[in-house]
């Protein structure tokens, strides 16, 4: 196996002001592989309870998923619920079940070990850690995390900052970590932490990739309805981090194509609930709206 | 005159959380004008008060602006007091003081009536349209507005809006505007108004342009220090009309140009307190961060 994701499996209930939908297939680890399915093959290291549907267990390995590293436990499948605002960018969350995801504790098998991909969902940096344990060699790790943890376990986030190649962060994590307004600082600093790469992720405006010296910003696709914000940041994740490991290249101008498939990612996630319009993704539609994002951002030399 | 911009010529008092100052140069038609002046001669249409220093007159002629359409009127000078929220982005007015501003009523010169290209700064709309009146023929008019008159005002605004080319706005009076979430519909609704182009400016974020059917995504600069905000939009709006004006090309190609122009000065306003960057950019300046800006957001095509 050569990209392993760590992540939930969850079922999601979400309210918007277009609407809503209960028990939703979802989770970190869900979006980040069907996302990346579009690219390679993903090892899933989750856990869900005895209710987790035969049917979703189904889209995953048709998105080409190795499920062996799924646990089953007794008990519920781990659930969110929480309602978007009306500019569909803040939420508030309803409920928090963690039933078996309480327990979790992820165990890597021989040969997840020996994988050379690595994505950190967005999970307890202590777990965090614990996986990075397991890794024997791992040629790139990326990770995720959220403001529950920069404030509550800032300790351990940083040990998990020093040993990772990537971390995803938006802006309100990246100043609150740093303490720095400005997002190239604040960046920096983050870099100076440890990874050499800080992808600030920025909802409808986009995201910032800081790669070693390089600075990239690779906007948000524009789209005349967003129905589900959930699973963005992990659809860029998977996107981003599939295509790194199936073309192999980490150099610069790869990583930004990287980016670019991240973003456009993310941009088919939020056009259905959960994820109802990620799953039928295909390498058409990629191409087509990585040339459509070729045009937003395209423009001429000076002549001045 | 081919340029004519109509405007506030104020001073600010600014606070930030970084510092602050009082009683600078500032106003919507100074901003303009300086930052048109890069590429353009200005005519500046405004009215300031005895109390207007004879260093700032001094400030706007060494920026090629002509001046015979500043009115000096009994009275004080319009001035403004604001203060920046942590993030720099948010602000709350501390005072408005109108004084000459209260009763300006812009009376073009009969040279002023023949000009190309207007810009029609952020004041009431009945006073916008009172500007059109006065212009013969243009080739390309652009406003600015806000929330207040969309507020109050929105009739008036409508009409303005059926009379203009361009028109920019924020995320948010896009959509106080259109009533639209989404604000690609926010700009299609906008367009449907009148103007064939709605300039959505995004502070940090950057800005989109929508030109007809062309949508082009133009980031901010990351900087790493912003000192004050004030003035930013007017620069780019400046720089945007000054280049088209001096380039006298409408073609979508260049009004992409004029936007990472317009972009790249509202990064050097934000760099200094009122004008105090903003006044010494030259075109050196402006090709070398022309060229950042490329390097910003360029990325490869996609083989897959």
């Amino acid at each position: 196996m050569s990209l392993v994701v760590v992540g939930s499996v969850a079922y999601d209930s979400i309210q918007t002001p277009l609407g809503g939908r209960d028990d939703m297939l979802g989770g970190s680890g869900t979006f980040f592989s069907i996302a990346a399915s579009a690219f390679t093959r993903t090892s899933l290291v989750a856990v869900v309870g005895e209710d987790f549907a035969a049917d979703d267990l189904a889209l995953l390995q048709a998105h080409n998923v190795d499920l062996t590293g799924l646990v089953t436990a007794p008990g519920r499948t781990f659930r969110w619920g929480g309602r978007y605002h009306e500019d569909m960018n803040g939420r508030d969350t309803l409920f928090t079940e963690l039933n078996v995801f309480e327990t979790f504790a992820p165990v890597l098998s021989p040969s997840q070990r020996e994988s050379g991909f690595v994505f950190l969902g967005n999970i307890q940096p202590k777990l965090q850690d614990h996986v990075l344990e397991q890794v024997r060699s791992p040629r790139f790790v990326a990770a995720d995390t959220m403001n529950l943890w920069i404030d509550i376990a800032r300790a351990e986030l940083c040990e998990v900052l020093r040993r990772v190649d990537a971390i995803f962060v938006n802006d309100e994590e990246a100043r609150m970590l740093t303490g720095k307004r400005s997002v190239v600082l604040a960046a920096k600093e983050i870099q100076a932490f440890g990874p050499n790469m800080v992808i600030i992720k920025r909802g409808e405006h986009g995201a910032i990739v800081f790669n070693e010296d390089d600075i990239f910003y690779v906007p948000a696709y524009p789209l005349e309805r967003v129905v589900d914000p959930t699973g963005a940041g992990d659809s860029f994740a998977g996107a981003f981090v599939g295509y790194l490991e199936a073309t192999g290249d980490l150099s610069s101008e790869n990583v930004r194509r990287a980016a670019v498939v991240g973003s456009l990612m993310a941009s088919f996630c939020v056009e259905g609930y959960g994820v109802e319009r990620l799953k039928r993704v295909d390498r058409v539609a990629i191409r087509e709206r990585y040339q459509a994002f070729s045009e937003l951002t395209r423009f001429g030399v000076l002549d001045l």
